[in-house]
């Protein structure tokens, strides 16, 4: 199964194949490990003026939400990111949400695209634990074949509009000389969550069991490890959820938009 | 006049004590040099839908117009910028644009302020202007007291709506090693702007003649010495200017909005 896995993503060897076989309906599954070495995206969109409201919570809390790009209402275009992305096709599921409540899941959102729908792609961890890997820094949940655990602090998001709540991190432990240079290289990729937000005592940030993580796999921290706090995308995720905008639609969960920017290219813009 | 300029700056150690000589109008001058170590800010307000079209357009030009707070409408309050600001007061002049024409300069917002005004606070180059000097990098203009050259380029912004137009860029000469160290400090500063956009050939920028800038000074450039370029504040300026929004405020220039985040803060949120 891993060797028919590993077949499979060398086919996808950059995000414009990837995209072409989730728009022809051939590729209908998590996108983790296709397209090496370029830019994932979670995807949020919403109808104006929902969308300008979730735009001024980016810009305010942009460690857990790090604008990629933003649409012109209605175009579902997204020619900063990739060549001939067409937003509506080019993600591999969506889940479409109601007043708050998931209502659908989708392969294609042309049926129900409209003229006052603007897109987000925020970006995710995957190119900093790229950046990780390459330095040789060891990655606790990716060697042991698990989800990254990911809790609910008594951190406040700077809250627009109907879009607030409490910053949700991920967690990596780490030895210290590890820790400083997976800072060192998170800093260097904003669009990717950029430095930790915490390290050390979790209470300090309202985690009251480490061993119990709120979303992902419960953690392993060895002796001599410091677990290290990233701000997550879920984050964005509960504020939507939240506020209960009259429609959202985001990617499936691991179902992501994969870019033709370069993971280790800094800055986008 | 330099040394009761000095005195008087001396007064303003912090942006608390600058903003309240603003408010009850014993301070109508440039901020230049007070408050040492403080950021600075440009300062644009807009009623929706422009507020909506320019955060958008600052989103996706950020070395042009980094964000370092915007409010809610009709909020003249900046809590995260500095004790007790009351917009409408706390900048030492304003200037105030209807369809794009300057029509009036005041001092004082409170008896045209409404519910729909949201204000924008952009990062200027004061405080990279500050670490170069902290870092012993001559700075040109600096020492020899003009304004700091800037051109209009043919880099086009990406366009939001009615907000669009060319990059203008701010132009500042350095032998080799200090244009490495000004690329790598200014890099470290997001909020003022980054790293350069450009350096070397001004012609492959749009740029006819290095001596005749659009606005500031002209340079002086030495032998050994390559020009290097950074994107400028006037560059969201102008495209309010094009874009000719109903109503449009923004401080008088150099009479900035001086905050309580330390200069080498790095990034504010």
């Amino acid at each position: 199964m891993q060797k028919i896995e590993q077949i499979a993503n060398q086919v996808f060897a950059d995000g414009f194949s990837v995209r072409q076989a989730a728009r022809n309906g051939s590729l209908v599954r998590p996108t983790s490990g296709m397209a090496p070495g370029f830019q994932q995206g979670n995807i949020v969109i919403l109808s104006a003026p929902d969308a300008d409201e979730f735009l001024r919570f980016c810009v305010l809390n942009p460690k857990t939400a790090p604008i990629l790009d933003v649409s012109e209402p209605g175009d579902f275009t997204l020619p900063r990111l990739g060549r001939e992305i067409d937003i509506r096709t080019d993600v591999p599921r969506y889940r479409i949400f109601r007043d708050g409540e998931l209502i659908d899941s989708v392969v294609d959102l042309r049926a129900i695209w409209s003229g006052d729908l603007v897109t987000f792609v925020l970006g995710c961890s995957f190119s900093f634990e790229d950046a990780l890997v390459r330095a040789s820094i060891p990655v606790r949940h990716m060697d042991n074949g698990t989800n990254v655990p990911m809790y609910v602090t008594n951190l406040d998001t700077v809250p627009s509009g109907k879009f607030g709540g409490p910053t949700v991190v991920s967690m990596r432990p780490f030895v210290p000389k590890d820790a400083i240079m997976a800072t060192i290289l998170s800093s260097q990729l904003p669009q990717a969550h950029g430095a930790p937000v915490h390290f050390g005592d979790p209470a300090a940030i309202g985690i009251k069991d480490i061993a119990a993580p709120e979303f992902g796999d419960a953690p392993e921290i060895r002796d001599g490890e410091i677990p290290v706090f990233w701000a997550c995308g879920v984050t964005p995720q509960l504020a939507i959820m939240r506020a209960k905008p009259r429609i959202a639609i985001t990617h499936e969960p691991g179902h992501m938009l994969v870019t033709d920017l370069r993971s280790d290219g800094g800055r986008q813009f």
